[in-house]
């Protein structure tokens, strides 16, 4: 497993990696790996001779007034797990290596990127848009993994990669949980003990949605007050959104039929953390 | 030489000449080709073991109120153009191919697209950088290869390719020209012969301010306003823009010193034409 913090040397090394015919799995994140990433890792090193893991805090998806500066890092642990995992390359840039000062091209994935995340978010899809490219024209994989935690990056990502034509894979990788059921997230480090109590009503909330629907529940309102109330019963909330929406157009949905995203974004105490579940079939 | 209207058949082509170790360039046109593509082929051919010729006519890059349904077509000659000068292969898709129908994806090189040609053709360059980014991805050349007659877009996919790191490199070529002095532009055929003698002004007046500028004149006021006088003194010209600017931010400049490009947007008639002369180092 090597770490690699320029553009030129991975590329020669992925020329190297191509001239032996290796297949190449990337896997997008911004470090402070937990298991959720190595959940994408596990599949990429499954599915593909080489695996690559960026782990670059990407500025440019960060609003003036988010966490850039207090984003977690820590690249000792993410080479460990990386490495026990069977990945073979850490790609850790500095910001000044994968952006010149004077950048100017902006993807706007029109109508999906200013809905849910992106109203509260306005520049964060933009910024992912722009460094997944940047890393599919770096990287050239094979294959890409995306944890459908971050749904709506998922739904985005999958369709600029169709209207551009990139030529990867998209491969959505399911939520990982804590036993508590709180979905991992690098953000959850963030939280107080109380708030981390607060926070499992994410997930109970779905999990009673799930169930509902189930039993034959399809009345989308109805569903959404089911998981605001149990969302609201519990101290340090603030819900940002609860959305059933179809998960290609993220276009609401008043009934729930065979294909749907049920969507959370929820801060507890100042930390906004996302949740969901989904039918994509 | 063969003719590829598919997506997956261009790819597969590909795969086998990358598999047997081959250099790619692309040449990306509108079709109707005439010497100044064919110096781009030519160019390719030189540089590279395989070259690709698209002729798609794009539509995003079209206005509403555009030439899109005249834009001339005739693939029976460019396939012998192409074939004469030894490219490998012409990229000819329908615009469904290359389409979804619910397409969502825009790249906008910001403060580029919206000066000079951008004025008048407001959704142009979002188009251009869309269909050269799709090429970029379905082709995956080494070369890609840009005329300097369409000198903006040559500067706006120059920093397109840096920005996101296409692993492409971008070539311009110079302006071809007639006998007369006319650069070459599909665009020529609408022109009657009355036009067309009024068109040569548009070189003539360049010369003349590429004259004046070797001869150490350095005020760009007073050699604009040299081509404008030339421009203005023969009849069915109205000028769009006489700019000149610095090659790489396209910002006007007031004294011309080792850099720059004058650039020219002149209705003859009803038709829209570009020229233009740079000193690029």
């Amino acid at each position: 497993m090597r770490i690699v913090k320029t553009i030129s040397e991975i590329r020669e090394i992925i020329k190297e990696w191509r001239k032996e015919g290796n297949t190449i799995g990337l896997v997008p994140t911004m470090g402070y790996l937990h298991a959720g990433h190595g959940s994408l890792i596990e599949t990429s090193v499954k599915n593909n001779n080489k695996t690559v893991v960026s782990v670059f805090v990407n500025p440019t998806q960060f609003g003036p007034n988010e966490d850039l500066e207090k984003y977690p890092r820590d690249i000792k642990r993410d080479s460990e797990l990386v490495s026990s995992l069977g990945g073979d390359i850490i790609f850790n840039p500095e910001p000044d290596e994968m952006y010149n000062k004077n950048n100017k091209t902006i993807i706007k994935v029109e109508g999906l990127s200013e809905k849910l995340c992106g109203i509260t978010r306005p520049v964060h899809f933009a910024g992912v848009c722009q460094v997944v490219s940047k890393l599919f024209n770096i990287v050239t994989p094979d294959n890409s993994y995306f944890g459908l935690k971050d749904f709506q990056q998922y739904v985005i990502i999958k369709k600029m990669v169709e209207d551009l034509n990139f030529p990867v894979k998209i491969n959505p990788v399911e939520i990982v949980r804590e036993e508590s059921g709180l979905a991992l997230s690098s953000r959850n480090v963030y939280l107080t003990d109380d708030e981390r109590k607060s926070a499992l009503s994410l997930n109970q909330s779905l999990k009673k949605a799930s169930l509902l629907i189930k039993n034959g529940e399809n009345n989308a309102d109805v569903i959404i007050n089911e998981i605001r109330k149990i969302i609201t019963s519990v101290p340090y909330t603030i819900i940002d959104y609860i959305k059933i929406v179809d998960p290609e157009t993220l276009e609401d949905i008043k009934t729930v039929n065979n294909k749907y995203a049920v969507l959370l974004a929820v801060y507890v105490g100042n930390t906004r953390l996302i949740d969901n579940f989904s039918e994509l079939s």
